[in-house]
C-alpha cells in the first residue's frame, strides 16, 4: 500500500488522538457509578495525500476524534461501562461511518475506583481511586472484523518465599549465586485475546476472573523461575476461560537483593532486602491455546514500535 | 551558626542519604508480613569544615547512613513495623551515637501491601501492592526532643455531586460560571503532628483511624468550596485524636470539566467530564488545635525549599 | 492570624492556580522570539471564611488566576521576557489590585529554546527545546515589599576526575572505601536571592553569568567533597554579583560506582561505571554574603512543606 | 516454534536484562571523553524448558547479561564509542558465544554530554548533560544476519508560523476552526534502518547528519499538515544517506492553543498560547526508499507490544 511522491514511498501510517481523559458518571439512581478512561485512537486508510501534498480533504481531524470519544461516552449508553465494549463502539464507528478509514484501533486504560464509606455504610457518590492496577483494552476493527484484547497493567505482586533460582547455565560472565529461597516480585502487564465475540458473563466479570486466577496462581505456585510462574499463570487463565485464545505477558523481575549485614555483626536470614530499580530482568512470553487462530493485528495495531 | 571562610559565610546546611529502598520481611511464623519503605535521612551539626576546607574528619558518609538504615531494619526489631517508630529509632541513633550530629530528620514513605488469596483463603506469603495511597512519616530528633509527623500521600478521592462553587469574588479576569453541582476531586497530601509521645493505640491504628475519618468526612461533607471540605476534614481528625496538635493539607483541585456536547445534539446533565491535568487549583491550609504548641521543625526539618 | 470555628483554628493557608503553561511569541519583526513558562501562583490574605463557612465572597477563583497569567503574558509587555520581571508584574497585580490579598507568590519555570538553523543560517521562527536545564524564579510580594529569587534546576554536571573523598569519620556502619579519584556528578538545583531591586545588566544577563560562573567553578574545582565544591560555587557566584545576598543549593550526589571487572579478568582503571539511581547522597547548604539581610519569605513563600 | 506442556503451548518468548546504566570514560589522554548508555538486552532461542518445567539449564542469567554489558564497555574497545557499534558487539556475542541463543536484540539509549568551559577554554574532564535529545540504537542479530536501526528521541521542535491546517474532512463531530497560521510543535521520535553494513563516515557522523537534516527540513518546511512535514523530513533524510532504507516517525502534535483574551479586552494576534499536555494528536508513518528490502525484525525485535 506504499504510495510514491517523486522517488520515495509512504509506508505504513496511522494517526489519531491519544490520551483523551474522559470520565463518565452514571447517575440514573441516587447511587452513582463512574468509569474513568484514558482513550487513544489510531486510524489508517486513505491518508496518503496529506503526507504527500498536504491535501487534507480526507483527514478527519484529531480534534473530531477527541469529540467523538467524548460524545460516545454519552451516546454509547451501557457500552461505556466496560473498556472493551466502549472500544468496540468507537472502533466500529470510525470504520463504518468514516469512509476513508480502513482500520481503527482504540486503546483504553481504565482506572478503577472504590466506593467510600460514610458512617459505616457505602456512600452513594464518593469514591477513591483504587491504584492497585489499571485495566486495559485494545480494540481493532476493520470493515468485517473486530479484534478484542483485554489486559491488566501496573499490578505489583510479591512473594516472600516459595521462589528458587538455581541450576542455570554458566558462562564466563556468570557470577550470580544460586538460591533456593528468594523474594520474587513483578509488575504484571498482561493482555489476552478473546477469540469469541465476547465473554458471556460480561467483560467486567471476565476481567475479574482473570485477575483472580492470575493472583491466585501467582500466590500458590512454587517457582523455579519467573518464566515458569508466567507459564503457569497463562495456563490457568486459558483453562478458566475458553474464549481466550492466547495471553501475553511482560514481567519485569523486580529484584529484591538480600542485604549483607555481616559487616555489622548481624545475620540476615531472608529478612532485609534492597528493592532495586534498575537494571531489571524482563521476561516476555505468550501462552497459546492449541489450535487458536492467529491473532492478526489484535495485540499490535500500530507501527510495531 | 554561619561559619566564615574568607569573605562569605556558610548558612544552614544538612546532608544525608535519600531514598534508601528497604523491604523488611517478618517471617517469625509461617504467615509472613512485610513492610516496604523509602527512607531519606538528613543530618545537621558540626559540618562546616567539609564545606570550607574539604576536611571530612567529622563527616559520616552517606554510604554509612544507608548501611544504618538497612541494619536498623533488622536491629530495631518491632519498631520497624511502623514508619513513625522506625524513624524514631533511626533519628535517635544519629543524634545520640554520632557526636557531631545536632539534628537528624528521617522521612519515610511506606508502601502498603495487601495479602493475596489462594484457593479462597488468605495466602501466608504472597502480596500485591495496594497502590491507593502512600503512608508517610517525618521524624526529627535533637538531643532532648523528638517531633513525629504522620501523613498520607497520593490518595485520590472524588465525589460526583454534593459540591457547589459560586458566589465568589469577581474581578476583571473572572469568567468562571458558578455551579451548584460539580465533580470535586483531589489527591490528598496530609500531615499531622503528634504532640504526645505517640498514640496509645499504636501508630498503625492511629493512621488507620485518620484515614477512615478523612475519607468518611470527605464523603459526607456537602461542599461549598474545597477549602471548606479541607477544614471539615481537619476538624474531624483533630476531634478523633487528642494527641494530634495540627494537620496540614496540600490539596490539588483535580478539575473535571463538564464537556459541551451541544454541538453534537446531546445533553450532558453531569455525565461526561474531561479530567484535566494542568493547570490545577492548589489549596493548602493548616487546622490547629487551640493552644497546641508550635510544631517547631516538625513539618519542615530542612532548608525550607 | 489563626481563625476559629467552634473549637479548632485555621492556621496558615494559601491557594492559587498551579502550573499554567503559557507560551508567549514575540513577533514584532520577522525574527520571532518566544518564552515558555510554567506558572504557579499562591495567594494568602483574608480567606478564612471560605474555610470556616464556605462563604466565597472574597475568593478570587483560581480560574481567574489562570486567566490573569494568560492576559499578563500580553499586557505585561517587555516584562514577560524574563521570569523574574513577569513574576513581579503578576505578584504586584494580585497584591495591589485584589484588596483581600496580603501576599502573593509566583513560581515560574522557564524552558529555554534554541533557534534552529536552515541552509546554514539561523532560522527566524523555528526552535528546539534546550533541555539542558530549567530556569526558575520565585517572586513574593506584600503591599510594600517584593522578594525576587532566581534559580536553575535540572542542570546535570559531571567530572571524570579531580574529585577525592577520604579521611572521613568512621562509625560501626562505615564500610565505604576512601578514594582519591572518582567521578563526581550532580543535578544542580540552586536558587539565589537578589537583595537589590534587580540586576542592572538585566535578569537574563544576570542568569547567564550565574550559569557561567557555576559551571566554570564546578569544572575548575579540585574537590575533596561535594560540600566543598558547593561552597566554592556559592562563593564564586556571590563574588560575581554583589546584588545576590545568598544562594541555596540542593545537590544530589549522582553516584557513579566503579564496576568490579576482576571476575572477568579485566582491569578497570576508572573507565567503566554504574550510574546508580537510588539511594543518593543529598547535600543542601546556603552560602550567604556577610551582613546580608534575612531573606524572609523569599525562598519559601508557602506552607513550608 | 510453539512448545507444549499438557494442553497449551508456549508461543514467542524472549528475556534479558533491561536498563543497565553504564558510563564509559575514555581517559587515554588528559582530555577525557565519555559515553553514557542505558542498555537493554533481549534474547530468544531454546528457552522453552524454563517455562514448562523450571529447568534452567539453558538459561543465561539476566545477571550475567548485565555483567556482559559492563565487561564489554571495556572489552569492546573503540566500538563502545557509538551505540550502534556497541550494540553490534553485544548482540553478536550473545548469538555467537551462547549456543542456545538464536536471536539477540540490544536497545541502547545514549545520553549526550557537552564539554564545560573553564576560564574561557574547553575543560579536559568536566561535562554537562545536553538534555536536548536522546540518541538511540536497536541492534538485532541472528547467526548470519545483523540489523541496525539508529534513532533519536525526545527532540522537541517548534515553529511559531509557517504552519497551516485547513480544508480537512468534516463529519458530525468536527468543530475545529481551520487556520492558516498556527504554532506547530512536536517531540520527535524517529528511527531509521541502515541497509548497508554501516555508514562509511562513521555512526556518529551519520547521526549528526540526520539530526541536521531533520531540524533543517523542519525549520524550512511550510507545513499544511504535520503529516506533510513528517514526509518531507523523511524524504530529506533518505536523500542525504543512501544507506538508509527507511525511516519511521512517531510525532505527537504538541498542541499550542491560542488563548482567547477577548473577555479581557485584549487582542491576541498569534502571541499568547496555552501549551496543552493531553490529549494530543499522534502522527506515525514510515518513509521508504523505493526497492529497499523488508526490514524484518529490525525495528521491533520483541513481542510486538
Amino acid at each position: 500500500m506504499a504510495t510514491t511522491l517523486g522517488h520515495h514511498k509512504l509506508g505504513h501510517n496511522q494517526y489519531g488522538k491519544a490520551e483523551t481523559r474522559v470520565v463518565r458518571v452514571f447517575r440514573d439512581s441516587d447511587v452513582h457509578e463512574l468509569v474513568d478512561y484514558n482513550v487513544s485512537v489510531a486510524l489508517s486508510g486513505d491518508f496518503a495525500d496529506t503526507h504527500l501534498t498536504g491535501d487534507n480533504s480526507l483527514v478527519l481531524t484529531t480534534d473530531a476524534v477527541k469529540n467523538t470519544v467524548n460524545a460516545y461516552a454519552k451516546e454509547a449508553g451501557e457500552a461505556v461501562r466496560d473498556p472493551e465494549s466502549f472500544g468496540i463502539a468507537l472502533a466500529r464507528h470510525f470504520v463504518d461511518d468514516i469512509p476513508q478509514v480502513d482500520r481503527a484501533s482504540v486503546l483504553l486504560e481504565a482506572y478503577p475506583w472504590d466506593r467510600l464509606h460514610h458512617a459505616g455504610t457505602p456512600h452513594p457518590h464518593a469514591f477513591s481511586r483504587r491504584g492497585a492496577y489499571t485495566r486495559t483494552a485494545t480494540v481493532t476493527a476493520e470493515t468485517d472484523r473486530v479484534w478484542v484484547v483485554s489486559g491488566i497493567a501496573d499490578l505489583v505482586v510479591l512473594k516472600t518465599t516459595d521462589s528458587e533460582f538455581h541450576s542455570f547455565y554458566e558462562d564466563a560472565y556468570t557470577t550470580l549465586a544460586p538460591t533456593t529461597d528468594r523474594i520474587m516480585a513483578t509488575q504484571v502487564t498482561a493482555q489476552w485475546h478473546h477469540t469469541d465475540a465476547g465473554p458471556g458473563a460480561g467483560w467486567g466479570a471476565s476481567f475479574e476472573e482473570v485477575h483472580r486466577v492470575l493472583t491466585d496462581t501467582f500466590a500458590g505456585h512454587h517457582s523455579l523461575a519467573l518464566q515458569q510462574t508466567l507459564y503457569a499463570i497463562g495456563e490457568a487463565v486459558l483453562d478458566a476461560q475458553p474464549g481466550i485464545g492466547e495471553i501475553r505477558f511482560s514481567l519485569p523481575n523486580k529484584h529484591h537483593f538480600l542485604v549483607d549485614l555481616a559487616p555489622f555483626g548481624l545475620k540476615n536470614p531472608g529478612e532485609v532486602f534492597h528493592a532495586a530499580d534498575r537494571p531489571y530482568g524482563l521476561i516476555e512470553a505468550t501462552v497459546r491455546r492449541d489450535g487458536t487462530p492467529d491473532p492478526g493485528p489484535a495485540f499490535d495495531p500500530g507501527l510495531g514500535w
